[in-house]
Formats: C-alpha cells, sequence, structure tokens
C-alpha cells in the first residue's frame, strides 16, 4: 500500500472556500489509489484568537488550560476538512493527536512526540478512509481520564506529519503551506531569492534555527533521524517546491545554500559579573528550565576579577526572560542587566562553511563594506550568525545574497529534480 | 463535604469580562467552604459561529464530525474559566466531559447520558480544585481511542450539570443564566409574566417541552428521577431565582402555574391518506428515527376510506421532515402533504389542570372572546396546548395570562421562599 503523509498549514485553511480547495487537492490523491494520512493546522488565525482571549483572562495561564484551549482549534479545522471530502463522495474521518496516538511527553505548549502507536490510523486506513488527523497535539497517555492534552509548541502540526510519516513508514511527506518552497532568503527581505529544489536536513535545520519560519526545527530533525524525505510546497499551485533529504550532491554545490534572517531577537547583558565558576549556570539554568531558548553567547574577556556576559532570547520571549533574571543579577553581585531588543540576526548556512574560511571572511568583509557594525558572532559546522542593528537587517541580507551569488542556481542541480 | 454544582449559560461567558464576573461568583461560593463542580456552556454564540460554519462546508454534516467540531466550544470556555479562577487564587482544573466521566449512548447530536464515572472528578475535589466541566459533552467510552466525542443537544449543559448533582449527590444545583429564574409567561411576551419562586418538576417539564426555553427537559427529567432540587438564577444578581422540586403545597395553589408560547413549530398534514392499520407507523417511524420529535397528532375521521392526518414537528425540523415524507406520501396513496409554519402553540401548565374541566373551558373562551380560532388542541395531565396562528400568539399569551390570574402571587408562598 502507497502511503502518503499530508500537512496543511492554518493559511491554507483560512475559511470554508479554502477549505474546499484543500478537500478538493486531498480527494485528487486519493483517486490515485495512495492512501492518506493528513495533518491539518488551526484555520487561519485561530490561534492567535485563543492566545489573545486568554491574554484578557490572564497574563499568566496555567500551562495545562493554555493547551486544552490551544487544541481545539485543530480540532475544528479537522472536522470541517472531513466533512468537506464527505461532500466530495471521498470517506474520510477525524481523529485528536490522542485518537491518532501520539504520546507526548507532560512539557505543556512545547511537548514532545515520546512515541506514536498507529493502531487506531491503521484501523481507519483499513477500512478505507482518508485520516485527517488534528495537528499540533498529542496526549500523555491513552486513556481520557488519565491523559492530558499537550501541544507541540508554535509549527507543531508540522512534527505530527513527519512522525506520522516516520512511524507508518509513509511513501512521501508533503508540507503545504502559502510559499511555493524553501528560498535562498526570505523574498519579503531578498527580492532576488530563488526556490531551491532541494536541501540537506542540516542545512534546513540551520536556516529554520535562524529564522526561516517555513519549517518547524523539530519536524526536520525528526525526518533527519528517521530518513524522511519532506516536500515543502504551495497548497495554491502545482509547483513540486522543496524536497528536504539526505543531500549526496552537497560537496558539489556552492558551499552557500541560503540565507536566514531573524527579526525575533533581543540581546541582553550582565554587565561586571564576578568571574566564577557557576556564574552561567545561575543564569542559563532557569532560562532552560522556562523553556527559554537561549542562541548566541559571549563572554568578554574579564578583568579585576569582573566580566561582561552577553546572550540573545527570542525578543518574544525577553520579558520572561527579564523578570527571571533581575533577582539573580542582584544574587549574583552584576552590576546591572541591560537589554538591546532592537537587534536582528543574519545567517548564512550550506555544508562545509565552516570548514572554508574564505566564506567568514567574505561575510564579515561585505558587512563592513556596507558599513554594518557586527554586535556579535556564532558559528557551528555549517552556519555562521552575525548579530547586528535591526534597521541594516535588509541591507545587510541582500549585500550577502549577492556576495554569494545566491540567485544563481548552482551546477548540477536541475531547477525541478523530481 | 458540602457539594455544591453550578452552571453557567453560554450568554455569562459571552466575553473575557462576563468570565472574569463568573470567576468571582464561583471563587465567592468557593469560599464559604463548598467544595465546587462547575459546568459551562460554549461563550456566546460560539456554537452557532461553529454550526453556520459547518453550513458553508456541507448542507449535510457528518454527526460524528459535527460533534467534533461543537464540543469545542465548552473545552475553549472550561480552560478560560479556570484560567480566570487561577488569576483569583482559586485552585481550580478543566475536564472535558469525557475526563469528568460523562459516559453517553452513541447517537451523535442528541446523545444520551448512559452513566457517569466520578472518579476524576472526586480525586479534583480531594486535592482542592474547583473542577470546571465542559458543559453538552460526553464520550462514548472510556478510552481516548476507543471512545468518541458525543454532545447532547441543545441545551445539553443544563443536563451535564443535574447529572454530575445526582451522581455526587450535591447539596444545590444552580443554573446560572441571564434571566432571573422561571417566569409564569415569556416577560418578552407578557410584560406583567410574574417570578415563580418555586415550581414543580412536572410543571417545569410541561414549560419546557411546550417553548419555555429556559431549561432543557431532559434535565428536569433527571432532576425529577433522582430527587435533584434545582435554582434557576441570574448570573447578574443576587435573586434567588426559581427552584425546582418536588412540590408539596401543588394541590393549595392556583391550578394554572405558568403559560407556554413556542413559535418553532410548523404543521404537516397527509390528505386523503388511506384509512388502514399501519398508516401511522408508516409516517413516524422515519422521523422518530431522524430524530425529529412529533408533538401534537389529530387523525380526522374517515370518510370514504380516508383520512387526514395532521401533526407538528419543530420549524426548524420542517425541511428534514418534508424530505423524509415525501416519497412516503405518494407510496402509501395519500392525495397530498401540506405544509404551514405560520402557526404557534399557546399552552396552559399546571398540577391538576386536566382534573378540572373549568381550566379547559375557560381556555377556549379566552381565544374566542379575542377573536381566535383554534386549530389543533392536545392535553397532558397537567397542560392543554392550543395551536393557533402565529399573528394572533401574544394576543393569546396576554390574555391567557390575565383569565388564569397569573400576575398576583399565589396564597400561602411567600414571594422569596428561601
Amino acid at each position: 500500500m502507497s502511503l502518503v503523509v499530508q500537512k496543511y498549514g492554518g493559511s491554507s485553511l483560512a475559511d470554508a472556500d479554502r477549505i474546499r480547495h484543500v478537500a478538493r487537492r486531498i480527494a485528487a490523491e486519493r483517486a490515485t489509489g495512495s492512501s492518506l494520512v493528513v495533518v491539518v493546522s488551526a484555520m487561519g488565525d485561530t490561534t492567535d484568537h485563543l492566545i489573545e482571549l486568554a491574554g484578557q483572562i490572564t497574563r499568566d495561564p496555567d500551562p495545562r488550560e493554555m493547551d486544552r484551549l490551544l487544541a481545539t482549534g485543530e480540532y475544528q479545522s479537522c472536522a470541517l476538512v472531513t466533512m468537506a471530502l464527505h461532500t466530495l463522495g471521498t470517506a474520510a474521518v477525524s481523529l485528536t493527536g490522542a485518537q491518532a496516538g501520539i504520546r507526548t511527553d507532560t512539557a505543556h505548549g512545547r511537548a514532545r512526540i515520546a512515541n506514536v502507536d498507529p493502531a487506531r490510523i491503521l484501523r481507519e486506513l483499513e477500512a478505507g478512509n482518508v485520516v485527517i488527523v488534528a495537528g499540533f497535539q498529542g496526549s500523555t497517555a491513552d486513556s481520557h481520564s488519565a491523559g492530558e492534552i499537550t501541544t507541540l509548541g508554535r509549527g507543531g502540526s508540522d512534527t505530527t506529519a513527519v512522525a506520522l510519516a516516520a512511524r507508518l513508514g509513509a511513501e512521501r511527506c508533503e508540507i503545504f503551506t502559502d510559499v511555493e518552497g524553501i528560498f535562498t532568503a526570505d523574498p519579503r527581505v531578498v527580492p532576488e531569492a530563488r526556490l531551491l529544489p532541494v536541501i540537506g536536513y542540516e542545512e534546513m535545520l540551520e536556516l529554520a534555527h535562524q529564522g526561516a519560519q517555513v519549517m518547524q526545527t523539530r519536524a526536520v530533525e525528526l525526518g533527519w533521524v528517521n530518513d524522511v524525505e519532506i516536500a515543502v510546497r504551495s497548497t495554491f499551485s502545482d509547483h513540486p517546491g522543496t524536497r528536504i533529504k539526505e543531500d549526496p550532491d552537497v560537496e558539489q554545490r556552492n558551499k552557500v545554500r541560503g540565507l536566514a534572517t531573524d527579526r525575533n531577537v533581543a540581546k541582553l547583558t550582565l554587565v561586571a559579573v564576578p568571574d566564577r565558576p557557576g556564574i552561567a549556570r545561575g543564569v542559563f539554568a532557569p532560562l532552560a528550565d522556562a523553556g527559554i531558548n537561549v542562541d548566541m553567547i559571549v563572554q568578554n574577556v574579564g578583568h579585576a576579577g569582573a566580566t561582561d556576559l552577553s546572550f540573545t532570547v527570542p525578543r518574544s520571549d525577553l520579558v520572561r526572560a527579564r523578570r527571571l533574571l533581575e533577582p539573580i543579577v542582584t544574587e549574583m553581585g552584576a552590576r546591572e542587566l541591560t537589554v538591546d531588543d532592537s537587534v536582528a540576526k543574519v545567517s548564512i548556512v550550506g555544508a562545509g562553511v565552516q570548514n572554508a574560511p574564505g566564506y567568514a571572511a567574505r561575510m564579515f568583509g561585505t558587512l563592513a563594506d556596507e558599513g554594518i557594525n557586527i554586535e556579535m558572532i556564532s558559528t557551528s559546522e555549517i552556519r555562521i550568525t552575525c548579530m547586528i542593528g535591526e534597521a541594516h537587517l535588509e541591507k545587510a541580507a541582500r549585500a550577502l545574497h549577492r556576495a554569494f551569488e545566491l540567485e544563481r542556481p548552482e551546477a548540477g542541480v536541475p531547477a525541478q529534480a523530481h
């Protein structure tokens, strides 16, 4: 049996017309004879609306109750997509994340999938149904009365889709969204950005980590670990999009594959903190416990027994991070905690970037030529990230896109390699 | 332990302000030391909005998918009320109908509660939590993967509340709504209608059946069978409202307690249907299978082997009823099926009405004096209902309210008997 997993994002399901359009796509795929599992996000801005409603009630919602609230968006869309399929004469059934066998840990709001029990899905496929699964969610145990609903964090429906594709041994996993695929840069920032027909898992992971919001990073990780080839495609066209896969051609290509830009970043600095063991743990452990991701970290050379410690957090977590850190700062005898939320990150990503020193030099040189000051630098095996003033982000991205000739198709990779 | 069950309707939870208001009421009750189980409906017109959304997708939604969709409204409100309680420092936890142990039959859209497993609620009460339960819904079995979500029909949250009060042996069951209690007539129709401090179960049941929309009839039945005293009160005042209970004073009072009016009615007539056995079953069995309630039935005296059969259905079910009956009419050789949707019902209700023939005479005489034609009559032990033209409904209700002196408080029943 040839099994396909598809996922449709919220903008693809924003109203009844779009839901009907998605249903027609699903029915057409089903008509080719594939068995189909379809993961859906909440309609349009439903999740944002629910977050706003909770915000009108409390600044600090209980994570369990928040998950109960947010999980309802996907319940609604999966019931509606199923109804739309019925009008087309396509047998279909909706399942909640819990019913679809998505078992998670207990970290409400950012739960990780522990395992997938496919029994119910397999039974429904066997019965000839297209199975519509509520994305973004799971439950901590099998039973209604013992299990708690959890959500997987923003973009979690991608993770649901890839986890199901892995567990079910799907032939294809298609992520349908409102863009045509993965681009060399965000086309809203760099108009000459080019669609990538193929990208490696690791490259995609770095791009996603550094602000490319097309896919949740955990979904890419899960695809990589389980060797699930993922297609990122547009709901509104027939373009084949971008395939995310283990990339054998990686060494033969331009080593910079893409550019990521990220405004959701803020810089915190502990000024004149005593330079002794345990300081870093004292700062970063409470942030980790609160689920706040620290990205770049720079510790200046100390003098007179004190040092400056700078790091970045998502700008959306800044208020929480500050509230957590302010008492600690006093406790550990630092002079003060300063905050800068007018910064941004620009990254170049490509297999082997780190091993070819010329790339770093070209990146720094390009920014210098544009008169842009680099405030922090971080690197991985396949990525170099510079923190700069947010005002310079677009200029930096365009200059780097040109400097690395990202608008030029790579040799040896046909534009539509399918 | 003194246990109180409260239920708050959708208009009491229409926005964040009202949710906060409800939370303050709950917290105040909790502060008196009561253990509390609170059943909530969906916010404002959420359910209607979801029905409309489904209507944009299909005219004939799958009942299972419709239940999945509609159950989400109560998930949202119970999470939000719980968050609001947390801001007041009141420990609280939300449960879905399934988690609250509401087990139902499999009749999607109009499921009946089969039993209540109170284990989880008792555990949460034991832990000191106010338990907020999603009303209007249950599940067919205990397990997430095997159980299906069901809904209990419009007004089903009342039934959830009374079922929980019965199973938990609650001291009080309070239904909070946007009116101050049960009135002798709908105050929008009869301005001089008077609040009833007490009403018997049977009387309430007849009023609810005949169009008084304050409470779901099944909730009243369940209260009656289990001897649960139900208070119907306003969310927005401290008025004690109306107590629904076994009424020992029933024989000493004015025998007409209240008046019900109902515009949600349509009359169907099978003209010249052959007068032979099996006809009634042929007509009414398919309606019953479709969950359409037939209320008044009149069969005219037959002549020449044929008869006219008239009956009423809720006007909201008229399209479905007609679609079901049209093929049957031809099949059984009737001349035609006629439909009248400009009718309405007015009923007088009171223990012993039937045993005191003077009441019927006074009702028919009053309508005659107003020049109102009676099209059909039906009666029960404690009720007389007349079907009239909808245009005359208000005039009829006001005249009957005066004729039975319903604006006068009854002797021996203090206005606020608490």
